[in-house]
Parts: structure tokens; C-alpha cells; sequence
């Protein structure tokens, strides 16, 4: 089995925000910003796979600032985790205003894809090899993403999640 | 507090799968739905409101099925609970090869949505009056789901998430 | 022969009405409804038939009052009568200003669609069975529009249009 | 009151047929072609009345020949007749596959602008002197097409409506 | 070897500047502008070769004036000179706002296209002639043109533009 | 007089090919990149100016190699050189071919921008400091092609090119 380490996936994308992108207060709608979010996170997949990957889930998502018409998203995507047919890709997002200088991190979210051959069967990927701290971190704590990903999926009984239960159990004792 | 029922936001949006939303594959790409998706929920939680609203989150999204060009997507969206300036609506996302006839379920999806005035201000919402046995049991369940987004979105610490406890003290009671 | 029910085809669609549909003075452009209407014109005809269509004509439409940006287009499309390998689609149009609460009707319209096969060829359609009063009155008048469509594209002569006569002979006889 | 020549307001666009303007088929959707008649539409009947234009209507349009990917379409559009506050624009759409060096002529069509001030309200138009024999049949038949258009929007009853009873007078008569 | 006018190539292209064509300060983006231009000249290209063209340069150009939302982008394309398998087209750029009749010279511009066939292997073009003085003047300076391009590709040295030099030496002779 | 590093303005733009933006033989078509790198282009301009910049002219840009749908567009903007109240911005883009892990270098441009304040009036910018030895050749060589842009706008004879003159000198000697 292949493997890559996580920087090789890295990828940047920076998007301009354009009229048809806002709303009538002229803020970004949610909608379009998982839509180049989806397309980063497939980039910085096939990268990693150098396969066809198609989204298979996206993990809870949340908006916390308004962002405005003529900023720009910068949208930083790696591969996080691979496992056997897939990988979790991590983002994070910033709106900044160049004009005036400023810039803030909008959005950190969690996307997986199924990598596929042509036929659409799903294939074998590279495991992934974490280097920094950070990268080690989000390694390690796939496993319980994954998990909750499942039961949410209705795939995983809430009393087979052992990583989540690890982490409820704690809360639970006290 | 003036009152609506879940019905009163129902909204139907039917979409083609054109080229452009595709991928090499010709299956439809996943942020592309996410889009779409948000633009029904926005719908939705505008009729309940009467009031601008802006995404505040999606709930975790797993996509099943691979969408093919040309087929259709039907979105219904209704808005599932409301708090006091946000509406949490439901979505549930049906995809048609409309010449043979199939139509499966593709998904279902949790978007929230906060009410705006013209400033960009927060204002409150109507409440959410269920009805149906389904509009109750989404309504009940909106608790637990929120609790879950607040931990997810780091405003909730998992001690004090207390919907999401009882829920695992059964599992880990057994 | 087979037969459908009008209402097997009914199709709504929502639309959010975003600043490249609009002119400089922020109204939607007739062109950009026109475009939508086809959309959902086109998936009600596809439902009747289960085959893929082709538009092969549109009445006569007129634009009564101006859409704004931010408006919410809601379309209505149903069959209203099947021909040999054709079918005819009725659409009416809301625009809704959700914020404000208002909803007027903004356009009534009849499209038509050829049903073909993958090679292009003509294909025979299943018939429509009107139930509602309302569905019996489109069916019957259906022959009086598809006769004017006739006369307009010059495939007949006004004095073989026997529908059109008789409406015009009342006129004259008076 | 000011006049303008018909030809002062003759206005050529050309589009490329896209993959998303296409259905399964490859063919262009009669939806598309219809928002392309309207833009160039709107420029011609801009030209004319040096005003923002709205469309107020477009006369029954009908597609005879499927139109493929990658062909060029050339519409040509120019002022047939002015009102007191409108203009009525002709349309003829050619679709050309230059590779091949066929060109055919797709469409004619009539679409009716009002033109209007920067608050939206009606503002009389220059009147159309026509030149060539071409234009002034044109502009003879505008006024039955006008009369069958308000007939067809319920603004003008049929016994009112002149123009149209003297064409079917001649029918009826044989 | 076939033979064709200047004239036969020539092709309008009539664009309206959308909100989604505009920056902030509702401009045209000279890259929209690029992107229109690159398909006028396209369609002007592949009426002298009546055969599939791609892109292989573009000429310097120069934004001179700011173009508005609402204005009308009119170009103008005409091949000035066909090579072995690639011809040079010549564009004109107006732009128009139409409410206030004024109509300026945005730009000039030489895009250069190479002929292809079905498989993607450069064919033969037909030899343009030109007939207007105009028309002249561009075929006799288009051999210059080239030399700068080649130059500036890297794929011809400076002492081998022999038409290049000729226009230098008269200036390094005063 | 502020002054900034060249890699401050460092911009990395990714894009996906899709098929609105390909030729009926799958290949990105060049105007659609063209738009693409003025987008990043300008995000980098602005980095350097924190203010709206707007598109003063593209240099001759030359397309070599075909680009497929599926691939992914890679585009690096950097500042080069800064002048009063403009910007050259140096452009690489690279497009790649995933799944199969190819990479080539496909253009390499320089476009300008002119720094304006909100009421459009040009502003100054600050001067650019180049740090590697790339950037230094960068800068040095700008003179020499914006004489080129100017002469080739016609805003500079020849004869006043010095830059040039002593570039063809060479040549002539020769």
C-alpha cells in the first residue's frame, strides 16, 4: 500500500465574491460558499487519491460571520485522513477585505470523498502520513468524525461508537 | 409572539442536472446540491419569518447515491422548529430519471437559518406550531440536534449538553 | 394506449431571483422567466411522457407587473392536453415578495413538447385524462389554441381552421 | 414628437452554443434561445427609445429545427412598430454549424417593450418611419398582431377587436 | 488552395454587462471583456477555416475607458490575415450606453486561432484576400504583428524579426 | 512613500474545467482562462494596493498546450513591479491533470492594474521591494515591457522607447 504525507494534497483557492453570490443585503449566501468549499476539498482529494472522487459527506458546517460582496475567499484545503476507499478532507476559510486590509476566518469544515475508477467502483487510496503537530491531531481524531458521521448516517448504532462513547463516558462520570 | 404552522413554510424546488453541475463522470457534484439546497431552505425559512434570513449552519450531509446528468431534483424543504431569532428547516432531496420513470431519495439535511432586518440585525421569529405526528417528532427531536450544533460549533461544552447526555447514559447505562 | 391523469404532472418550481436576471432598474428580465418557464414547462412534459422532450412552441406570454430582486418565482406547470406526440403545458406564475408577504399572479402561459426518442425520432405519448373541472375546461380548449398556434406558424389555413371560426363567427354574427 | 428609421435600431448578436445550454440530447433548450431573443430584443427596442425598455410580451414563438452543441446562433432584431409608449421588435434567428457551412433559419418572432424612466414610469416613445418595402409590411400587419396580443391577454374583447374580424370576415364569408 | 474575402469572416457580438460582469464599483472586469472577445473572434476564425479553432494568442490590449453595468458591449471581428494553419483576427470594441445615446471606441485587439481537425491535428486554412484599403493595411502589417508574437514567445531571436528590425533601424538611424 | 515585499501579493487561484468552459472538443477554451487569471491577477494587485484596482491592459499571452475538461487550472499571481499608481502583475499557471498526476506549465502573462479610489479617481501605491533573485529580474525587466505597452498603445513613439532602442541596438549592430 502506497502512501503520501498530508502536505502533498495541500491546496489553495481564492474566489472573488460576485453579485450573484450575495443576497439582497449583499452578504455571501451559505450555499455558494459549500459549493467552492466542495470543489477545493475534491481538488486537494484527487491530489492525494490521483483518482475521480466523488463528495460523500459533509460534516456539520457553521456561518458565523457575514461576508460581503467583493471580498475574497481563500479557501485552504488538505487531506486530513485516508482510509480504505476514502478521505476526510479539512478546510478552513477566510473573508478578506483587501481594500481594507482586513482579514478573518470565516469557516473550518470537514468533507469526505469516495475515490472511484471509471467505471464507478470504488478503489483503494494512499494512506495518509501526518508530519506536523497539527496534522498528527487531526489524524488522530478522524476516527471519532468518523463515527459520528455513521450514526448521524443511521450506518453505526450510537452503542457501537466506541470513541464517541469514550468521550461521553468522561462527561457522563462527572 | 405570533405563532405559523409548519405547512405554511412548505416549499418545493425542482432543479435539472445540467452539464456545468456535473463532474467527468457526468454525476452531479456534491456542493452543487449543498447550493441548491440552501437556496429551498432560505425559501422556506423566508416564509416563516417574513423576514431576511441568512445561513446559519448545515447539520452533517452524507450523499448516497451518485446523481446522474439530466436527471431531476426535487427539494422539499419545511421549516422543522423555531427558537427565538433562528428557524431550523428540514429538507428532504429526491432525485428523478424522470424518461425511466425511477425516483429515489438522495438525501436529508438540516440547514438553520437567522432572521435579519435591513440593518443586518437579529430580530425574532414567529414560533413553529406542528401539527402532524412527523412535524411533532421533528419538532421534539430540534432540541437535541441544536445541542449537538452548539458542541460541534465549540458554544457548547459536552458536560452541559444535557439532550445529548441522556441520550448517551442509555448507551452508556447498558 | 395509455393514459395519464393531468395532475401525475403537475411540477412546482421556486426560483430566487438574483441580480444577474434583473435590469438596471433591479426587475427581472422577461427573458430570464421565459427561461425558467421552459425548465419547468419541460419536466412536467417529461413526467407525462417519461420520455426526453423538446420544446416546439410557446404562446403568446405577457409580462403585467414588474419582479423584483430578491423575489421568489413560484411555477405551477401541468398538462393540459396530450396530441399524437406532442403535449401541451399550462404554467402559471407567482412572484413573491417574502419578506413583505405579498404573492401576485405574474403570468400565465402554455409551452408545447415533442417527445422523442434517443435517435431524435417522434415518439407516440400516453393521453390525458382531466378529472377537475378546471383540468376539463383547459382540455377542451386546448383544440382553439392549438389551432391558433397552426394558423400563427402558417401549417394552416385560417380558412381550415374550424375552432377559430366558429369563435369568430359569433363575433361577426353579432 | 420625434420619428427614427426602423434601421436605426437594427441590432446582430451571435451566441455559442454551450454544453449548458443543452439538454440530454445535445440539442439548445427552447428556454435559452428565448432569453438570448429577449436581450437582443431589448437592445434593438433600447436603440429606438434611447430609454430602459421592460418586456411587456413575446408573440407565439415556434422551434422547428433542433439546434446542436457548438453551433453559432445569429439573431437579428429591429423595431417593426412604435406605439404611444411601446415598441413592437422582430426577431429573426438564423442557427449556423460553421464547420459544416449550413445555416438555417430557426425562428421568427415578435416581442413587445414598454420604455420607461428611472421611476419606472411609461414614457412616450419616437415613432417608426419604415423604408423599404420589407419594413412597411411590417409595419402594416402590427396592428393585428397588437389586437390578436390584447384579445390573447383579456384587455381587448373580440367584438372589439377590428382588424382581426375583417380577417376572419373574409373566411367566414367563403 | 481555396481562397475567401476579409469580409466573409466579419461577425457582430452584442453583450449586455450584467451585475456579474462588474466589480465593486460596477465596472466591467477586463477579463469578462477578454472572455467575450475570445469568442467573437472564435465564431469570426472559424467562418474564414469552416473548421473547429482553438486559441493561440491574444495581442496585447488596453482597457482605455471605464465600460458600466447596463452598457452595451458591441464587437466587431474580421480575420486580417490567414497563415499556413492559423489566421490573425482583428477586433473592435464599442461601448454603448443606450439611454444616453453616447457610443466610445473601448478597445482594439488581434486574437490568433489555429485550425483543427476532429482529431486535433492542425490543417490547411484558405488564403484571405483582402479588398478595402483597410483591409490592405492590416494583411501588409500582419506579418510584423506576428514577428513580435514569436519574439515574444520565445520561438523567433530578435536578429531573425527581420520585419521588427527594419522598423528599429529607421529609428536607431536618427 | 510606503513600500512592500513582492510575496505579500502572492496569490494562488484554482480552478476546475468544466464544461461550459470547453469547445465542442473538450478543450478549455483560451478567453475562459484569460477571465480566470485577470481574476487572480487583480485579488494580487489588490493585496499590494489595499484598494479597487482596475484592468489597464494584458500582455501578449500565447496558449500552447490544449487544456481538457476535468483538469485543474493553477494560477500564481505575483506583483512584479509597481509604478505611480499601477501595477504589473506576473502571472504562472499551471494545468494539471489529477488522477493522472501530470503538470505542465501552460502560460505564463503579465497584466497591469491602476489603483482608483471609490469616487474612481487614480490613486498612489506603494513601491514594491523584490527580495530573490527572480523577482529582481522581474523588476528590472518591467521598464523594458512597459515600454513595449505603451508603444504598442500608442502613447509612445518609438523613437522615445529607450529601453527598446537599446534592445534592437544590439540587434542591429549585429
Amino acid at each position: 500500500m502506497t502512501q503520501k504525507f498530508a502536505r502533498e494534497s495541500h491546496t489553495i483557492m481564492n474566489e472573488l465574491v460576485l453579485p450573484n453570490d450575495t443576497n439582497t443585503l449583499n452578504n455571501l449566501m451559505g450555499g455558494r460558499l459549500l459549493h467552492w468549499m466542495d470543489i477545493a476539498a475534491a481538488i486537494s482529494a484527487q491530489k492525494h487519491c490521483n483518482r475521480i472522487v466523488v463528495t460523500a459527506s459533509v460534516d456539520n458546517v457553521s456561518f458565523r460571520h457575514p461576508i460581503k460582496l467583493g471580498d475574497v475567499i481563500s479557501i485552504e484545503a488538505q487531506v486530513s485522513r485516508a482510509f480504505t476507499t476514502s478521505v476526510e478532507v479539512r478546510l478552513v476559510v477566510w473573508a478578506q477585505n483587501i481594500p481594507s486590509g482586513t482579514r478573518v476566518k470565516s469557516n473550518e469544515a470537514f468533507y469526505t470523498f469516495v475515490a472511484i475508477d471509471k467505471q464507478g467502483e470504488k478503489v483503494a487510496v494512499p494512506q495518509l502520513v501526518p508530519e506536523t503537530e497539527e496534522e498528527q491531531k487531526l489524524y488522530n481524531e478522524a476516527l471519532q468524525r468518523r463515527e459520528l458521521r455513521l450514526v448521524l448516517a443511521g450506518k453505526l448504532k450510537p452503542k457501537d461508537a466506541k470513541e464517541l462513547q469514550n468521550l461521553f463516558k468522561e462527561v457522563v462520570k462527572k
